[in-house]
């Protein structure tokens, strides 16, 4: 068992995935003890979802008390980050993204996450990972359920916290309209970085945040009827 | 062996897989043959992308003459639909839809393909069919080559061709455009069809037309940078 799952984790909101939440030193037994939590984790995140695994059961599982699974992962978003090998937690990068804004005065909200998750995906650690999770979502009901319930609380959630609200009464609200954004987002990772479908999985970053970065826009604030 | 490679072809362009092209009665035998081009043609496809394997060659394998395999199945788009088992040829489809043009004069052609292919996809047996097809393509490396090959020729080449061109010398043509709206559709399908994305897997086709006509519409036609 190796890499990004063990490693420490940088400080909070830095999207990191994995290590101990304020951890002042390493005991004897703490890698065995997150190597069990882990596979707990994986066990029970993948038998009864994202939202159907609680920190409590995947504690039992493992055999140690809640307050061990917190103090050596956090939250469990944190926990799923690093059962899954993820090298970053996607939705701390997307709220720190979302927090921080463009550096970049000229640049829209749209066309800076576009460019926050393909500088991302560049990465091949990171691709490698995401596509394996692409992939296994894509042939298993119980991991596509996983993946639904992990994106759209992680992902779909955090981004409504940016869409134009509806009026409440239906599916056109912010959640919808942050759906949109991830089927963009999804098919342009899906096309660049599986599929390699020419000429765009070619084209630079600059080129494909100004081409998508609008259509995010408009997902998130623009008129959509 | 059962189903949309059996059934007898409805007329050019219509966009239905499989069946002969031109046949006028049926022989002792036909089945037969028909079926060792379709497994030969399986098994060149997967092993040599949809660019590599030949008419010529899938003959040989099914030990036939090349000029069968086009009686039975018309063209190379056909026969690999046919293979597949799609029950239409979704780059005859396209075409059929981009030379019809959108039959309310309100609704803009990105609008109009939008709506295409999700009316397309609601059918449950279009739906399964496409939908093991990525499966396959996101598990396999040969499945993978062999997939891009075919979106590339049946519909980034079909759509390029109501594209805005570009200045011919980067990749910011009408083929960088078409492969954008593939970015789209295809992230559509997947967190729609196979992720099952809420709110967006319960909105209905009228407003996903709204929503992601006009990003269509930008991508084939309108400024990119």
């Amino acid at each position: 068992m190796s890499g990004a799952g063990n490693r420490p984790a940088a400080g909070p909101g830095s999207g990191t995935a994995s290590g101990p939440a304020g951890r002042t030193g390493r005991r004897a037994g703490d890698s065995g003890t997150r190597e069990a939590i882990l596979a707990a984790s994986r066990k029970r995140f993948a038998e009864h979802g994202y939202d159907g695994a609680t920190i409590r059961r995947i504690a039992a599982d493992a055999g140690v008390d809640p307050a061990l699974v917190h103090h050596f992962f956090g939250t469990k978003e944190r926990l799923f980050a690093a059962a899954m090998r993820l090298p970053v937690v996607p939705g701390e990068l997307l709220a720190a993204a979302i927090a921080a804004g463009p550096s970049d005065p000229a640049e829209s909200l749209g066309e800076f996450l576009v460019r926050t998750v393909l500088q991302a995906w560049e990465m091949h650690e990171i691709r490698d990972i995401f596509v394996g999770l692409i992939r296994s979502a894509s042939t298993s009901e119980q991991a596509t359920t996983m993946l639904r319930e992990f994106v759209t609380e992680a992902i779909v959630g955090r981004l409504s916290a940016v869409a134009r609200p509806g009026d409440g009464t239906g599916p056109a609200g912010a959640q919808y309209r942050a759906s949109l954004v991830a089927s963009q987002v999804v098919g342009l990772a899906v096309t660049r970085y599986v599929l390699g479908l020419e000429p765009m999985a070619a084209a630079s970053v600059d080129m494909l945040v100004a081409a998508v970065g609008p259509t995010v826009d408009r997902y998130l604030t623009g008129e959509l009827s």
